[in-house]
């Protein structure tokens, strides 16, 4: 049961950009607790980061072939631009969870708007990094 | 380490009430498995549902005095209408997840707008009755 | 064959409060009639009223346990600013009468607008307390 | 204690016309129907269908020289359109009670307006032709 | 003469609730000012507070059979959404006052418009805890 | 040198109509009075009141044929409604003044648009049952 | 086969009203022109006129009763003004073609729209009296 | 007596072009109609169609020259786009019928406005191809 | 402590014009009780009344030359359109307090912007001549 | 030095059409005065006029070859819809004037807009027939 | 199998008019190239050019007449005016591709409407006379 | 001479991805039948697919370092939001054709402005995968 994690632009950054809005975990902290969480979940975990939309589209395309049961996807600024990552969604046609590491819903008016939202399963918003392991938890209800 | 889970007006009909937006399992399933895994992880529970704004605004206000540490709140349909649960929650500043069954952003426009998610820590959308335990275990992770 | 009557916030002081709108029959008045004429109809009636919202969308949601079949509802000021109540009728879909003592279509623009209209049978306004009997009288009639 | 049922434009088709809006049940069933009360409840009863707006006018001013004590009008289309039907109940000072067999607050737009209903006593809409009856039943009421 | 202060929602919290926004002052030491001021003025004085609409109709009901001669009311956060306060306060027909400890005129928009304005004597808003002993002072100078 | 006077529907009522808007005046008095004034200006003088839209432009087709020379005519509600009344002067030719008793643009939105006055002679309003006199004298002037 | 012409207001005025726009042919002449032509056809003719709307209605649905195969209506002024004679089509649901003896497209603005027009067959417009005729050897070849 | 019928663009396909909306006959089929009728009312028919607006103003020119009495003119989807025959008519001043063989008023927006019915003695829209004959039998009766 | 109490337009009308809105009370009554208060509350008073815009931003600019403490206004019909006041209080930056008569919020539309409110300490409206000496003990509190 | 003259659809018939609008000038005889003028101007003139959008269209194309150095043109109806012509002049790339013998400025609004003037060198409108001469006038300025 | 090449108004002037927009090439260099292609390529060639929209509406009948199985087309200005060109291909219900020499995204605001571009199969543009070939080829993949 | 072919992001998925909308064919067998062409063509082939804006624009740069004579790019999603890829044709200044497999003139608004078609030789678009062979050839004759 493989589970895909992706995570958009500027998250490589994470525990160091802006750590009152993102906290002080930095993204390998992050992914090595989702692989314990993932092992004692009985999940097989890959994760992907970049800043590249394109990398992202390539992601979610190699999902399919490698049998990814569901993705998990934080896609950072490409959430309020991408058609090209909806596009992939919707080819693909694997279920996914959006994540959002901040309050999306308290900042500015732009993040508002999501482009992936309405095709989502669920969105988990403002919960900091633990949101990947809470979105991990679900999925493997799912599953 | 107290922890309070809020449920408003009609979340008592879980599992019986439009079923196909919402779900089969009851609330009583649903505080039950809560309570097991706050047990689990160390918490204290307290539950709390109420159809009444009132009750939801003492709620939220004895909180505080019980030392209550977090909120969890799925506030229904207060969420579109209530300032006082968000005056209260800026009161007692307890911080709090906002929890919804269903995924709102793909439902009618007037489900679109929460007064309460501009001071939520976060909001957990369309992951079902399953979105109380993820909050529980961020919750954990904040205490 | 169980009925609910459901009166809103104050309609308690019917009788008392702006007799040139409301007549001067009081609840107490209205509710003696009412179980009369249930009697005479072969009805079992219940009655409650309440200023509080939450209270009304339990008596709503405890209708369906009782096996009431269906609602007369008066809901006062909430008919112009409650989802949780319409939401509670949605939930246990047992069909109801909206009725309203005055005739609103005669007074403020605020309350020309109703929750509830699009989802009754049907609304009977402007008949003072005899518009509650005649409610009866046609709930008897699809039973 | 005069009573005058009055019924507007293509009322006299009722059972025939349009019967998933209207119902199956005749003005002529209906009219009988209303005599039967009538009797039952001890006042007299008249009864006035018409396509014209100048006979609905004149029956409305005969209602007072006939010392008609009561009103009720389904004006069908006129509704929507006739400032002289509304003169006249101006003029004659004889209450009236506004009946529509189906929902209008559920149907066509052009149909929400009326010209009647500010200076009706009250209105009953969407309780098919039981309307009729409960309007009578209110009129005794009032007498 | 007897006069009733009302005050709503969350302003049990007063003097820890945003201090910046309300003040140090708390709930029970205006209370206590008030009512020595009360007693300069030779006026009775009670007080209530409550989270919960309902029993805000209810209070504004009761004081009509305690004899209240006056009323000062903060509505707090109901301000905003309550017509059934005000209709409470349209059904006992006791005048009253106003107050806001925030200048509202200078918050968000969503607290400008006020359902008790319009029927009450008068407003004062924005002159902190002081505001009620001002309305104190002009119910005074009314009886 | 023959005249006549129509008066729509409700005009009948004059002097029992909502005094305090159209006066004590009967239409009897009215027509009276007018054909004293008729005489002393050496003019005939025909009177017509209708409730019946077809009635009225009955009257106006036979104002032709009988060599009615001017109408005088207060078209009451049709004033706002009838095409019919209006293509009837125009089919006839007869010239013509609209009179209304009471000051129809001081009243409400919808008494303010006529479809006679654009092809009248000229239009007195608010000037009570005088205004039927001056109108006649009018006439006298132009014949 | 039984075919009915209908005649709205003014139209008995036809050959002396604005012979300029309507023409110098008599209602009467029509009338007789087309029971001729109706004979050579072989078709049954009834002939309405009025300048009553509620007589039209009437005779729409009397037509039904009599077993009439298709209407031709000039509805004149009420083209623009009636929704009872649009309710009546509807109602017996009989087939009709519209005739205006005027071209309607040059005329004022407010005879530009036709409430019967959209369930009408078709419509002759501008063609004077001769219109009938035609509208009538069309209906005959529908037959 | 010489009369032109023309048919503008695409009318020549009429019987193969899109039946369910034109009908099967053809224009063949038409034309041959109209001249049998044309004879047995003692008319000489011209015909022309073209696709070519240039044409079509050269044959209404043509038609002055030629002595034509009256023209009939379907001008097909130059209706919403030519004023150059607009003028044409407006210049050689002889009087046309519109026909439509489809009830333009029941179809697209765009086919609504005609920059040719306000100039036009009158327009048949909706009888089909019938529409023609019946416009030729009108022309006769003028001549 | 010097303190300012500014009128604006009309308000040297008080006690003459319109004394249903504005009561019985003269300007000049108005500022005796308030010196009398300024002095029993050991302040310094100044006033000033003018019906021109550009004399009340005079007065507000020599009150920071003059040292003025505090501001009492009641800006009349210059609430509503002045940014030149406005302007003048931002300038000089010295603490007012509005002060309206009437109750604004029950009065015009127009009636319910002020351009001062925003930079307000806080307003007074509807408690009469009152509401100035509120205003003064206010202010004496602040300093 | 070589000019044309260009008339587009229906000024053939000037002089005939609508002299009121037109005048009473034959095209003939404006050519006649152009060509006089052109003598004593010392130009060549060739003249064309054409119904035809296409002819129109191929003149000017024919003018390049003929090595024409400048176009007057009165481009009549297709002024208003021609894209085609107004790509002919760019594609030749010969100077012209476009002329029109009424003030299309004063006429309907669908003559208000030309497709050529934004590539003409200028236009002269409403100065009659004589606007051609002052157009041959003024090219002679040019050449 | 028939290919049909249709060029709109002035494209008779190709490798002449405006060469910086549309290339040095002529419309024959053109058409002989066409044809040596539609040799090759086994198809039967027919080219139409013509500057009348009649012209244009006349060859797309013909070609389902003469068996014609794909057209290409460069409607040129008619591509943004004729209603006519569509209903023809409407009509003949053969496919097309459109062709533009030039990029008509890169030049006026009302060059990039098409009326034709809905009902094509596809769209070239841009690619020069070049785009003709292209079209070939791919009509040439189609049969 | 060196040809570059890009796609864009998805365009991998090809033949397999909503087959309906974008046919069967798969992106090698497209470049295979690209890569037989050029050969034939005598044209030296690259080809890039990227799901990769980033990739995109180096790839476009990279053709100038190259020396790619031409490129034909489908830009798929990116088409909508990337001005870095117009930016980048711009800065290389390589002459590109814009290929769309689908008609977007008939799809979804969003997908009806492209960034690049301003700046491109041309487009194609609604020829399926042939589009690329029809570009690849225009390019031959280019160079």
């Amino acid at each position: 049961m493989r589970v895909l994690v992706i995570n958009g632009p500027n998250l490589n950054l994470l525990g160091t950009r802006e750590p009152s809005v993102y906290g002080a975990t930095t993204l390998a902290d992050v992914e090595k607790q989702l692989r314990e969480l993932a092992t004692e979940l009985g999940l097989e975990l890959d994760v992907v980061q970049s800043n590249h939309e394109g990398v992202l589209v390539d992601a979610i395309q190699q999902a399919r072939t490698d049998g990814v049961r569901y993705v998990i996807i934080n896609p950072g600024a490409y959430t309020h631009t991408s058609v090209a990552i909806r596009d992939a969604f919707a080819a693909v046609d694997i279920p996914f969870v959006e994540v959002h590491i901040s309050n999306v819903h308290a900042r500015e008016e732009f993040r508002h708007h999501s482009y992936l939202s309405p095709i989502a399963t669920g969105v988990i918003a403002g919960l900091g990094t633990e949101g990947y392991a809470l979105a991990l938890r679900f999925v493997r209800s799912q599953l």
